[in-house]
């Protein structure tokens, strides 16, 4: 017996830990004080009415005979029709058409940008930003791949563009960016298509935030010509609906992708028709709902109420003539540190001086040290109050 | 780019898609006829009134600011404690003590199957039986690891035991079995956690099934002596509660349980990190109510009805002199063919003359021939009919 030796070469992921800790510490050392976290990617808003009520008819429709279901349809590994509609309609919108056989609802964007990497042989290099969402990393270095970075940096605006003296077979895009908010326009896009077509590469497309893009920026990788033949787009309910804790996306697999002459959403459907069961009725009821005309209506809300927390930092940041990428078409906020310091020397006089939490920009790469995270989901008055703090220990540096 | 080479080595599965193609040509034929289908693995009655109620309460509680919740606690992988502590008390009432941080909640069995395959290195040697559910199979042709068959005939009552001359690395075992409704004895199972103890082995215990053993079988693994060094059990709400169409199921990796000098619940916690995002609030509510007290009582009614058709087709069965193993601590029967009819033959044969649908037994591998898999998933009713119309084409041959 052997064990998958890759595991060893995983990094513990001591970022986010060490900011528990050293909050946890904090806050036991200084109990009459009120810490504002502003570290945190999940949302805070509930779910959407519609959405709610969705999922209790759902749920009482399980517990009768008649309507109860059971596995879900074979056909369309396991999505119901309502939802594939509810997603095709919303791909419509933006002129995409889309086949029931191109959608893939899953349990989340994490479990699919996983699943996804069984497609692809071992053999194959990775090319991921620098700052960088984790997962992307650690689910390559398990099954052994190479991995190349792509500097996102102040000069390209964290918005790194394609190196044609670089070779990749996979590349990892996330716009709008986690963590620094950056989301590329149409040119920077189109940039990495023709990049993907020329050296046969497959883009996957982490669309989890698209929701909050404004204005004419793409929504999705399928606004650019080309993109059928090399991408593949990850989507995700979670923070478009609140569904952290619910646990839905779902994958866009074009059937005009092919590698070595093999369809890849025909690869897809038989792993996830062999490693999945589908997601849950209730939650794709409550999915659906999410993306009906009322229930766009509710969910924008939500969305607008993150948007005026994230100008309301912005704006304090604007003050401070700080520099920092998002905010505007996302829920991250990617501020440079001031007065030279570190990422950690800033959380912990943050910490210290403000009460304010947030993440280091150097835990997620290289590039990230001297930058630092803030996210938007926090509720109105926590934000309001953060920036204030915020603002008086930076008018004190 | 390369794609994944070994999905080039799966078969198509031309089972379940053959059975429905036989089954609508049939009814297309014969619009009058009602056909009655014994052979979905599905379950029919509906979820207890305990988990409905929950799960209708904990969407409201997503519904409101007060009680809304997002991602599921990092330090349990996702997992909220009521499920963690309903799962470590029907383990308890087994006389088996876990801590929390040997219990994965998941998405389902089949999602968890796949997923812990992710610990192992791709040399790895697996056993499995044959007859087999396919997903053991599929998933380590995907992985290209070389797979072994343990024959399950008539002779050993479909329950191989192991053969000292056959190493392997990673053993399957799922008791009651899928197909064949076999259910080892203690002894059998010692024998086999004797043999992965020697070889250095990994058992992947599938007890999907064990809500449905009576007496005084073992319902876990970890009821033998040894199993805790070498054995993950992986469970179902499916079948146990109704949960086909919810999906929740759970995984335990004992603390003690090391290769090379790894304890593999800590790498799962890595892999499920990194690689997935928790089961939804809902779900997870839904379980913890069906593990209660009353839940219980609730589920075992369902349990009590499946067993109850299944003890009407064993009985249809005995009366036609018929050799079957399963229907007695399973939902699964798994007749001999009559007359020395292959699987197809009898297939053919019962739905023309009988009008009755059920799963060939050599869609399950070599040593499925002659044989065919019935399920107790019917309604009460239906499967009345069926056993008549069974036993009236039997008596006619």
């Amino acid at each position: 017996m052997k064990i998958n030796a890759n595991f060893r070469a995983l990094k513990e992921s001591y970022l986010f830990s060490t900011v528990g800790a050293k909050f946890t510490a904090y806050q036991k050392a200084h109990p009459e004080k009120r810490v504002i976290k502003l570290s945190i990617g999940d949302v805070t808003r509930p779910l959407a009415p519609v959405v709610v009520s969705a999922m209790e008819r759902a749920a009482r429709e399980m517990g009768d005979a008649a309507t109860f279901r059971g596995y879900g349809p074979d056909a369309t590994c396991y999505a119901y029709e309502p939802l594939l509609e509810a997603v095709r309609a919303r791909y419509a919108r933006r002129g995409i058409a889309l086949g029931s056989h191109e959608i893939f609802i899953s349990d989340g964007a994490k479990s699919d940008l996983s699943n996804l990497l069984d497609l692809f042989s071992a053999e194959n290099t990775v090319l991921v930003p620098d700052p960088v969402y984790p997962v992307y990393v650690d689910t390559n270095i398990m099954a052994g791949r190479r991995i190349l970075y792509a500097a996102a940096v102040r000069e390209n605006g964290f918005l790194p563009l394609p190196d044609a003296k670089v070779h990749a077979d996979i590349v990892y895009i996330c716009s709008p960016n986690n963590p620094t908010g950056a989301a590329y326009d149409r040119a920077g896009l189109q940039a990495w298509v023709d990049y993907a077509v020329r050296e046969d590469a497959v883009i996957l497309y982490d669309a989890a935030y698209e929701a909050f893009i404004e204005g004419g920026l793409p929504h999705s990788i399928f606004e650019i010509e080309g993109a059928r033949e090399c991408a593949i787009e990850i989507c995700s309910f979670s923070k478009t609906a609140g569904f952290t804790g619910i646990r839905c996306g779902y994958t866009v697999i074009p059937d005009s992708l092919k590698r070595e002459g093999v369809q890849l959403c025909k690869m897809f459907a038989r792993r996830q028709s062999t490693k999945f069961n589908g997601v849950s009725y209730i939650t794709q009821m409550g999915a659906a709902a999410a993306f009906s005309e009322e229930g766009e209506r509710q969910i924008l809300e939500n969305i607008a109420y993150y948007k005026q927390n994230a100008a309301k930092i912005g704006a304090m940041l604007d003050a401070h003539g700080i520099y920092y990428t998002g905010g505007k078409h996302s829920p991250y906020i990617w501020m440079q540190c001031p007065k030279g310091m570190t990422s950690w020397e800033f959380f912990d006089a943050l910490l210290e001086r403000a009460c304010v939490v947030g993440t280091p920009g150097s835990g997620f790469g290289k590039n990230g040290e001297g930058y630092f995270r803030i996210t938007a989901f926090a509720t109105k008055e926590n934000t309001a109050e953060a920036c204030r703090r915020m603002g008086d220990f930076l008018d004190s540096l």
